[in-house]
């Protein structure tokens, strides 16, 4: 793959391919004391991506010095609210990548996605058919499933924990007044079922006011985010499952700036014109609202 | 190389090879549409080589998140004054690879390696065989070559810029008084020549109270530089050459924090017992002193 990739191999010489060889390997050997064998192996193939990207691109020390004024720029806008190393990781998909690797698909098992940064422990709990809204802006919309393990058995009591964003596009956590809303956990019940009301996902921007969001502009790549509802599901004895529903229909299905969208995510969420009796009764209003299913199947632990 | 390496291939499906393989090509083709050609080239390239490292480490979330939190170090402890971005690129061998690949070999020139942090520019102008001590501490040692091209023709009134460390490990930029000692610059006379007083180069490890430092510690590795004095050389129609001198027998040649040393710069400083008669009369009173020869060949601008 890297050779495919060389540019201006033409003029590269023998002499000087054994220079660069030989100082890949003196940086390699220079870990080879490390005491934990998991530390040493990253170390290593850190050196050897590493030295292979710039020697594959042949980086100017003109591109060197901008790369680490970029960094900079990442590290000083990072503090305990905001973490632009993670939204770069996002955009440039090592986030997802670190996903794949760590979810291989399991049977008929859910997918997993991004974690996202704005999970938050410790949500409240609300009873099965509760709302998770908390008075966030939005379309009310009645989402029903299953949990069950791989051979279709239902799992009772599995925590099941989920949180969007507004229809402004906002997380509760990224108000500065401290509300906690459109998050909450509840348990499935004896047959492995789950309901609650949230809102209809809408679509909004990873945060791109940052150098995160500088170089989204200038390779003409759009910071917005495909509309999604997170869920993580956590039961005994079986691998726990963070993943997203994504709206069918969504322009932004093939362009997510995280690259968190998968097709067995999608979702149809099926509009309610106003007037149209909901599941538990409950009265909208004069407004719409939606409705989706989703049945969640969870793998085995350590799968 | 990266199948050689590849962990736990054992148990990877083509599935999920097929899985990991479209989020690598999706990444890259989010890239398509950048206006830059080299922004673009890069940016795929970033993709390939990050994702290529995730997927041979099998890179575990937790490892994912320890990486997120040692970036954010890095970055926190950068500022105006300390760029630990630069030493982590230092230590990974990053900085000496990027040299290499900006500084082929051309004929006989002498080799460059890293710059290094401590670098002022519009540093004192001194005569030729004046002292660039500036009252830094640490043992005389008088320095004198020539500068010439690849064909051997002198270079007369090349610009040569040098900087050391003191013998406590220090540049003058590290101490918090504002002095300037232990840099200059001068030009060459009519036949190429130089000559200054220096101090012999003496080892001072690398900043290491931050993360880049905790690294090392982590992997066994030592922080020391090989002692060295700092040479930028500037001439019209020439390749700038920025590069050092080691000192033969230093215990650190082979084990140098950040990859600088080559052999063909490692030079034999000789020892002059006090009293010794110095080559421009000056008296360096009842202490030793020392005297080492550097010729500076110069490859052609554009090689």
């Amino acid at each position: 793959m890297m050779t495919e990739h060389r540019t201006d191999a033409a003029h590269i010489t023998a002499d000087q391919q054994a220079v660069e060889d030989d100082l890949v390997a003196t940086v390699v050997a220079s870990f080879d004391d490390t005491p934990d064998p998991r530390l040493k192996q990253m170390m290593q193939a850190v050196v050897r991506h590493l030295h292979a990207f710039i020697r594959e691109v042949r980086l100017t020390e003109q591109e060197w010095n901008r790369a680490i004024e970029f960094l900079t720029a990442v590290g000083n806008i990072t503090d305990d609210k905001r973490q632009e190393f993670v939204l770069l990781s996002d955009v440039l998909g090592a986030s997802m990548q670190t996903i794949a690797v760590n979810n291989q698909a399991h049977a008929n098992a859910t997918e997993a996605t991004v974690f996202g940064p704005f999970f938050v422990a410790d949500s409240p709990q609300i009873p099965l058919g509760g709302d998770i809204g908390g008075g966030a802006p939005g379309q009310p919309c009645w989402i029903e499933g299953t949990v069950t393990d791989t051979d279709g058995r239902p799992v009772p009591g599995a925590k099941v924990e989920v949180w969007e964003a507004d229809e402004d596009g906002l997380y509760d956590v990224q108000y500065p007044d401290g509300r906690v809303s459109g998050r909450a956990h509840f348990f499935t019940d004896d047959n492995g079922s789950y309901r609650f009301w949230g809102l209809t996902p809408t679509p909004y921007p990873i945060p791109h006011d940052g150098p995160v969001g500088t170089m989204l502009e200038a390779v003409n790549r759009s910071p917005m985010r495909a509309s999604h509802l997170h869920f993580m599901v956590t039961a005994d004895n079986l691998r726990t499952l963070v993943t997203h529903i994504f709206v069918s229909g969504d322009d932004l299905l093939t362009s997510d700036s995280v690259f968190g969208v998968k097709d067995s995510l999608v979702q149809d969420f099926r509009e309610q014109a106003p007037g149209t009796p909901t599941p538990d009764g409950r009265d909208p209003g004069d407004r719409s609202w939606s409705r989706v299913h989703f049945d969640i199947v969870l793998a085995p632990a350590g799968t």
